[in-house]
């Protein structure tokens, strides 16, 4: 099993910069002085379909051969995955399948139907999204790209930290959510990579602490059944994953629900802009453990801004 | 009645850099499409205490003689304008002292007192705002400062538009929300003093179209009671705002309530920034005239974000 390097993530980055966005590093200094340490936001709820997803999509996509792109792509996702892969494959002239729960929120089928891609709607069980997924590619040769256990997404998500790192090289500490380790996969492989002393920490809620129980325990334990208003968080870590966080995470915090909330109305407020519950947790990881952060440089990987104001948690 | 110039708002701009944000200008290419035309959103929700008032209280601090800065500043507002007062007193250490009425919500008093501003608290009728007010003055000495009857107030306000013009000097138009008019009257002047040929256009909503009435029939029509969403355009026209506007602006459009709160919707979901009602208005008026703004370049006032998250219109 091959895992990334900070190299490889310089060279997606070389890759998809035409195509993403260049987000900002954004600070508060009323949020610096209720932390008590230095935040730097990195802003990808202004990433193209709100959320980082769109990066290690485009970098997947871009590295298709000739014949895989004339075949396509296919994933199965209810989320940004879905949007992000969408897109990236209508811009660069592939054919997107995409398989969805028939339970998805309407929101999220417009969007990914508005990038032109061919979706299928299958019944909201893990057994149904692979068993359709699995028939797409069978009958187009369709190439899957996995949400978060893909070589090549996993370097695309790991640019976001490497743009951060170039605007701020002298960061103590570098915090990402962790849902099926994806982004952290990607951010702690370029911190470390490039031998620097900045620590990388993993963000998990409370509720859905699979990342740190195989983490702590030094075995895959995935999670069952979650409940978390951090929907991005939900899935569990894979093989790929959790080796890459084995090796170059350094500590993996919790935070409970209402923290998460918190944090999250706290950010609305006094930054003006829209995180979405998972972005909130990296956050809420620091309120709650203040002393690991006190008095330092502290990047914050803000993973998207996609969120159902009619259903908001406070 | 001297109007204020071009020439007195660059005066602004050049005493108060110091302490204001240079809040950037964002775009969005779905929005460009879904309106027809291309926008440009100076973003006032990121200034400080979260909207353009503290540009014109910082002006007016700044403008006092040494005498009046030991008297101190008054002001009653329950609104952006008393926390704007109280932060601008604050950071040039002079004394403000805010009339709110004891209606005004536990979070506007919180920011104003976290200022260390002296608050009052009155009856939440004019009259008692004014008497309150006026026997602060005899007390102390304090000098008034007005949220928008006031002419160094309209200078600070004017400073954003000529941020928005030094970045785009071609826009065809610019619009800005108009309540009391201190920011239609700065925005106006500044556009017009500087011998561009870009139209000015003030957005209101139906519900509180005091300045429209007015406007269109010459004659100062002060609003009666009016309800909007957009709270923060809820006063009107004083006679120096009303003849600024008069002298310098095109024409001014109105905005349902239901397009203001859709508006101010979509920018939240598709910008992942938040901007209050009174904001969204401006969006709202390309929304209901379309033609006026088609294949134009146009550069939007987002006034604030100030926005009670728990009594949200949708």
């Amino acid at each position: 099993m091959r895992l990334p390097l900070a190299s490889d993530i310089q060279d997606a980055l070389n890759r998809i910069r035409p195509y993403i966005h260049r987000t900002p590093v954004l600070c508060s200094s009323q949020l610096n002085r209720n932390f008590g340490c230095d935040l730097f936001f990195k802003c990808e709820n202004f990433q193209k379909v709100g959320a980082f997803k769109f990066r290690g999509a485009t970098n997947a996509v871009l590295c298709l051969s000739d014949e895989e792109k004339r075949r396509g792509v296919v994933t199965h996702s209810s989320g940004n995955h879905a949007a992000a892969l969408a897109l990236a494959a209508a811009m660069n002239g592939v054919k997107a399948y995409i398989v969805m729960p028939e339970t998805a929120p309407e929101v999220k089928k417009n969007a990914v139907a508005s990038y032109g891609a061919d979706i299928t709607f299958c019944k909201p069980t893990l057994q149904s999204r692979e068993e359709t997924t699995f028939a797409i590619m069978e009958r187009t040769g369709a190439v899957l790209i996995h949400p978060y256990d893909n070589f090549n997404v996993i370097c695309g998500q790991g640019t976001a930290a490497l743009e951060l790192m170039e605007e701020k090289p002298d960061l103590d500490i570098v915090v990402a959510p962790v849902g099926g380790g994806g982004l952290m996969s990607g951010t702690s492989a370029l911190v470390k990579g490039t031998g620097s002393s900045t620590r990388v920490i993993g963000a998990e809620p409370f509720n859905a602490r699979d990342a740190y129980l195989s983490f702590t325990s030094g075995a895959l334990v995935p999670s069952d059944n979650p409940r978390t208003v951090a929907d991005g968080l939900l899935t569990s870590l894979s093989e790929l994953t959790f080796a890459v966080i084995r090796k170059n995470v350094d500590m993996i915090l919790t935070a409970q629900e209402e923290t998460i909330i918190e944090c999250m109305l706290l950010v609305w407020e006094r930054m003006k802009i829209v995180i979405e519950p998972s972005s909130a947790t990296v956050l809420a990881v620091i309120r709650e453990n203040p002393s690991e952060f006190r008095g330092r440089q502290v990047g914050l990987i803000v993973s998207g801004g996609n969120v159902d104001f009619r259903k908001l948690p406070f």
